[in-house]
């Protein structure tokens, strides 16, 4: 069992944007930073549920692909299930509609807040829970069976689990854009390195993907 | 004439270190920035004097050939040259010796420093001028004759620079560590990249070679 980590970050580190708006609830510069991927057939696929065989096909669409592979339960913050965007919408059910992508049980820290579990018909569980990272992994890796956990953002909640050791691989793909401003995956991780292998790749696409790998 | 700016930075976008003592004065740190560029036959060759043909012969030479090639004048802030280690020694000839690897006219960016030039035999002449980047940019375009100028370091000064629109070429050696601390080239530089076109390349030693070129 691996715990894997994946996200776009910007050349200045920027995980998360600010140019958010409640009509545009993810922001322009969203788009930008994860073009490449979204132009990937996996994402199409996966994410947009098209069945037009279309999209790239390189080292991005490699990478989205290995991203869907072998993953038996997700750890997600608040923040990226929509709870700090719509905390006054108790029917609230996410950003992905009636097909999440994730088709495993998805563990979302919360402070507090007392939700029921809600079940989609393509396998896709959230549960609601209010404890650390460390009890978190330990719910997912029992979901997950013999699979991969993933911890799957947003930037707060992958940096705690980077500062408590508990990331065995860590990808992130950096698109060659400047941000200037959001939350930076990088702040306060002097020496992440250590204890890890480190090895980079160029997509067709420019997109850098540079993957941390626990040795 | 192009401006050129070539730097080592961290992962997370530091591009000095925060360890220095007065016995190291570029700190433990520095060392793992530059390794795989001090690994190169090039600096060998040309910052060490050695003449024993040792060192790497990949990526990282040929982006520290490139370095060395075509520059006809140099720009470089008091820190770089050492004003701020050494602020009372009137003798100070910066850190290079005798044999300064630029053998080219270098425009040092003082603050009201009023310091005769140093010339060395092998071509190198330290200016200390004090005036704004573009002052100093035509200056030592002047100089440069037909050739390329540098902006050097540091990393405040290649800032100013970038900010003031004035870098043609941008390249950077990414050392995938994290620093997390010291001087950050990529803050406040939001959009940097509109204008430039962005490549990167991943060399042997694992070091990311990114570089903006003006369209």
């Amino acid at each position: 069992m691996v715990v894997r980590v994946d996200l776009n970050i910007s050349l200045d580190g920027f995980a998360s944007t600010t140019d958010q708006t409640p009509e545009n609830p993810f922001g322009e510069d969203w788009g930008r930073l994860v073009a490449a991927y979204t132009a990937t057939r996996v994402f199409r696929e996966r994410v947009l549920g098209e069945t037009s065989g279309e999209g790239t096909t390189g080292v991005d669409d490699r990478y989205g692909t290995a991203y869907f592979e072998g993953i038996g339960a997700e750890i997600m913050g608040a923040g990226m299930f929509g709870l700090h965007t719509f905390p006054d919408d108790p029917d609230w059910r996410g950003w992905w509609g009636e097909e999440p992508p994730f088709r495993v049980p998805v563990f979302v820290l919360t402070h507090g807040a007392d939700r029921a579990p809600i079940e989609f018909a393509n396998g896709t569980v959230f549960h609601f829970i209010d404890t650390t990272p460390e009890e978190a992994l330990a719910l997912a890796t029992e979901a997950a069976g013999e699979a991969d956990v993933r911890v799957g953002g947003g930037v707060d909640t992958v940096r705690s689990f980077l500062a408590a050791g508990l990331v065995d691989r860590l990808h992130v793909g950096i698109t060659p854009i400047l941000l200037g401003g959001g939350q930076n995956l990088w702040a306060d991780l002097r020496g992440l390195e250590d204890g890890y292998a480190v090895t980079s790749e160029v997509a067709e696409s420019g997109v850098v993907h540079v993957t941390f790998t626990r040795r």
